[in-house]
């Protein structure tokens, strides 16, 4: 069977240091990837550390968008993970990419629960 | 250099249906792993989906911990990313398998931001 979500995690390198340090802007780039991969945002949460440093999550209902950056590293860890053919993922990780202007990049497309059983009756 | 991130995906199987479908002790279960592994938490955000399945964050100050559920399978996804010498993560995935009693599972692990690159001064 196929796998129930698909995983995609990102390195981002040599991006804008100043959007990796902006709440806002970072928010705004988790927004819209969200959005434009047609993915329904449910919550958000950002963390800003100090002296620099982001933690981001968006919470859908087809699972998660999340990103870690380091601006002292030029650098953004981003996951997209998402379930159901609904949504795009790869419309999201290349919203990121741009938002970010990440100038290196890698992606790494991980499946998550590829089973062989069928599917049980929940009370 | 080192990684920046230590990110460890893991693959629940033949879990306790009603855990995986009960956001308390889903939380009960991430908390109580952030906690372990020596983790400050910062935020939590879990959701509940009908008919079925749960997605659930804890944000910590060193990363992340993630978690889908689908108990019509008997199976999660959960993630749990930590950046830093401080915490345990191995701590807190013990936690999280005992937690669901996933009688399997697997863990993958991956480096996050394994960079060549001296960190820059950020104004």
């Amino acid at each position: 069977m196929n796998a129930l979500g698909r995983h995609l995690l990102m390195e981002l390198k040599d991006c804008n240091g100043e959007v990796l340090d902006d709440v806002d802007a970072l928010k705004d780039a988790l927004l819209t990837a969200a959005d434009e991969a047609g993915a329904t945002v449910l919550d958000e949460s950002f963390h800003r550390f100090s002296p620099h440093g982001i933690s981001g999550v968006v919470i859908i209902a087809e699972s998660h968008l999340f990103i870690h950056t380091w601006p002292e590293y030029s650098y953004a860890a981003a996951d997209i993970f998402t379930c159901g053919d609904s949504v795009r993922p790869e419309k999201a990780a290349e919203i990121i990419i741009r938002k970010l202007g990440a100038r290196e990049h890698s992606i790494k497309e991980i499946k998550r629960g590829t089973l062989s059983v069928e599917p049980s009756v929940v009370v």
